[in-house]
């Protein structure tokens, strides 16, 4: 942390400052310049706290010097980290996809669309249960009866399934059932929400809030990997500006940010980063090109009836020519697309 | 909800639309311009899914025109919501002031500072017991201990209790202390949470999040009030933008239109939506200028030993003296800030 | 300057990067953390360019330390500038208030507006001649015939007269007829035209650009007062961020950072802040009583029939009731509005 | 245009709106909800304004339907704009891709540079010979003397030469030696700009401004073309947001919905989008990827030495391996990159 002093601080000004860092057992150095004092304050390594200096008089900002996160760093393990889940392998060079309608609306509706997606490429299904709506007049989700109907169609088609996961109470339930537990981008700073799935044994895939920084996504995996889980998948789902002619503004530069700054793996959502069919291919593919380990993608059978977020979804024959060009791109960037789900009987799992 | 065709749309495209529309048992309207044709669609005042229609083919744009709130809007209820909370009276021509830490500390910390607010003129105390913060290594709060601080302060003063609740299983233990149920800025859109707290007797005042729009924050409103509870309270607190010369960009604007969109209480925290304890009165005195009924402050005895958000509270001196500044703005508005509460001793409550 | 070097920095780059700073003909002063290295960068109290050092290997980020302006700085000038434009004074404790409409679209609109507004309080004129138009085939400006409707309005009502310029080649013409020189939002980073209007006489008057921090707003000002013209004022007008309800958001932040920042007077536009008259007079009050010193209001006689931004003006009945309510605002934060302009018969001047 | 009325409007207001539609030369078409009734407002296709009907009493909102640009648009011509630069063709199958300086420093950096890029595949030279700065005491570049420098790498290497105007009084100047004019973001609404190139016969390259739509962008483009020159470049430069881990961030968005939405050709540039090499090329390939028809990248021969944005230039090796790894996604998309500029001795050209 560095205090810059204003330009016109005193001597006593300085001093004061000086004694209370040490008085919170760091130390100080003294930059004096022609125009100001800068005050280099260094701890034993953990974070320290801007807030009770801001306040001081003669101190014009305080600016962070280390990184809030630690676990999460690529300082703190340089290699990627790299995690099966159910047959799945994800962070290393192979790309995966997760696909699957936005809500779980009926058994046969998933079931139709999981062995499609299946079909065309898929690594994991997708599909939501219970339904963060911001109208409470909109489908809340299913509730159990989606649970339990992705849970047989895990069973049909060998796909682990990714599903949300809204409340703390909810995590038990909801671990019986699914192989991924998300948290929605409503929920990437519901603290008590990432304190229990930190404490539980499945892996975890934390969507970006809205309007939260590439450092708060960090601090979000951070919460989680310090109670303990260390399977956090992060995922880009882009972000709220002033442009309006997408639903969001896909934040393509955080993906080599996030490669650079973590050994988690990262995958991008361009069916919500553009909230338009007709753009998820094209995104798709920038995702991988900039060097995303994975995609999420909603595919619908029938994208004009859908309950939720039908705009934004592909049907299954053009998520099929998606995967196809993602494969085309993934091998131009040195990398390929995980081998196609081995269609195992169920009675063999 | 109008859809724009395409300017090449075709009559079969056209047709199609108009078919669906009506097999959803709404009517269409056909306006057919020189360029494109829009089609007007009508229902029975229940607001019409969108996403269904965005992926019809020859389609440009779905616009909504309805609101997506009804209970919160003014149109529903053009007279202001009035609600008494433990002798403080919300939402009427008197402005409210609801002042204390960002985190309840210590027992003498949050005594000290209730008595000093009261004696500035602080009609509420505000205080955290559970904080949400975005370091898993920073104080997380004294959880019930702070729980039952607050209502040993509010026995003592006799100023009501608003303190955050942040997940849906806390909500019983919070009502057992609180007067006011504070919804955090990051839990604007927890629906599970908004849920529980529409379900109980306490009022609730929903802080919008950093990212929400106007919109949003009146959609979380109907949340609350869609299951039953009518005793909300709307608190702009800042949003996210590209500005950083501040911690957040006050939304003043929010204020006036919030007022004419709904009949709910508006109160304005300067505290988080500058994040500097220099600007805080100066933004205070916007806010009763822009029509706000009401303000949140942080006040710390010491601010500089605060243990979150020092940099952004007042010392009880300058928030007597921000008092009364805002007495006089209050005035010029046609308005006044409500009688200090009076002294009721423990025993006569 | 503090260039915080990467955890894993070895020696060589540490020494090299100080090397070359040396070789810059500057200081570096090495503070070494558990975790890392910070070398602070101490001139000769010129700004020192960053982006030299932003490449070398081994530096994880550059934090500017010095403010790039000086000129427009507290630090630099302590009192407020004051300064007269013909007969009207400005950065004083008294407020001033400019009115009139968008553009001018003709001789008899601009005289009944001048008078409406002199009548009702205004100090000064405002009226496009020139006008940015984000369509080609919008109205553009009625040019020079326009700046002589201005010129008349003055001589007729004796009010200075504020308008565009939109390009160096039209300072010479414009400076002909105005009083204040109005840089434009979307002008405000047109540098070839902040140097040519900070090499002439006449005040300049810089509205902040819509996604223009408050630092580059104060950088602006400092291109113009680097050129000699020491009389400019900044005009907050709303910037763009995700909220839509109003076509821009107000930033009321800015004006206690700007007059904590700078001597220079700070003004706001709540016309353009928001885009809708409906909330044109909360925002006014907002203004004076967050610390302006002054307003910028659009007034149109007939806003209906208004050729550009008829939705954001005033009739002049509401506005002389704007000005009311500003005066009673002004009242209450220890300030006044000047007293309404001297009807000078025109012989007289 | 539909006008949509508040839910409370009378039949008189109604009525109103309707006979000032008409009163206008337009049409109105009345849909009656069961909530409230919406006006279509038909006409003759040109663009019709908002801002006289938002004032109306009983008015809620004005949404507008038609797009705002005609010649720009892909209704307007379906097939992509195609043009040949000095024997460069873009807007086709054929990627091109514009590299050099920020700035034009001296005689050896550019010579250097233009032969380095050119080696590496380049089909264009960038430079700047006039400088945008945000401070005035900053490098504002060569001048004409930069100019005469761009024109004799061109001379020397056959590379055309794209490089920024910064006024209307310097096109002049700058088409006499400049193969394309570069309109810079901060002067995206620089409309007397506009005008002027519009104008002239050169080829224009404008780039985004940092918080313009994309339809603003667009608008920009409608500007030149409406002026009768019909060689118009977009390029996506990166938006402002509240993410501050890159200098902007890119809005890779934009290039799908460009491509949708006009038939000109579309350029990214990733050095000023990300604002950091570290990014640059994982950027580049994700812009091949979504759809773009070039690249326009910044390389220095010694980026720690640059004037301007040496923390965004690539080395010139560093360049020569991102042209391969675009080479290989501009395969997977099924396009190719242009073929490198042949040498063409001087003498011959």
């Amino acid at each position: 942390m560095m205090i810059v002093m204003r330009a016109n601080a005193t001597e006593e000004q300085i001093a004061n400052v000086v004694e209370i860092v040490q008085a919170n057992g760091l130390r100080a150095h003294l930059s004096q310049g022609e125009e100001r004092t800068v005050i280099g304050v260094v701890g034993d390594g953990r974070p320290v706290p801007r807030d009770q200096f801001a306040f001081l008089p003669g101190i014009d900002r305080v600016v962070p010097i280390s990184r809030p996160y630690k676990l999460a760093s690529r300082e703190f393990k340089p290699d990627n980290s790299i995690f099966k889940i159910n047959g799945m392998r994800i962070g290393g060079d192979e790309i995966i996809i997760i696909a699957g309608p936005c809500s779980v609306e009926s058994r046969s509706q998933l079931l139709e669309t999981a062995y499609a997606v299946r079909e065309a490429g898929a690594h994991a299904l997708r599909g939501g249960a219970f339904k963060p709506r911001t109208s409470p007049y909109s489908f809340q989700g299913m509730g159990e009866a989606g649970l339990e109907i992705l849970a047989e169609a895990r069973q049909e088609t060998g796909l682990p399934v990714v599903t949300e996961v809204m409340a703390p109470d909810q995590v038990p339930l909801v671990t019986r059932y699914a192989d991924v537990l998300q948290i929605g981008a409503r929920n990437m700073q519901n603290y008590s929400l990432l304190h229990v799935v930190g404490e539980c044994q499945h892996p975890v895939l934390i969507k970006r809030g809205m309007s939260a920084t590439i450092e708060e996504l960090l601090m979000a995996g951070e919460y989680v990997l310090s109670h303990g889980n260390r399977r956090v998948i992060l995922c880009e789902r882009g972000i709220r500006t002033f442009e309006t002619a997408t639903r969001n503004t896909t934040d393509i530069n955080s993906v080599p940010v996030l490669k650079s700054q973590t050994h988690l793996p990262v995958i991008l959502d361009p069916s919500h980063s553009t909230g338009n069919w007709e753009y998820v291919t094209a995104i798709a593919r920038a995702a991988i090109a900039a060097g995303a380990d994975g995609l999420m993608i909603e595919v619908h059978p029938n994208p004009a009836t859908a309950l939720s977020d039908g705009g934004q979804s592909l049907k299954p024959e053009r998520f099929a020519e998606m995967v196809a060009q993602v494969k085309a791109v993934a091998q131009a960037v040195g990398r390929s697309v995980a081998a196609a789900h081995q269609t195992v009987p169920p009675t063999a799992r």
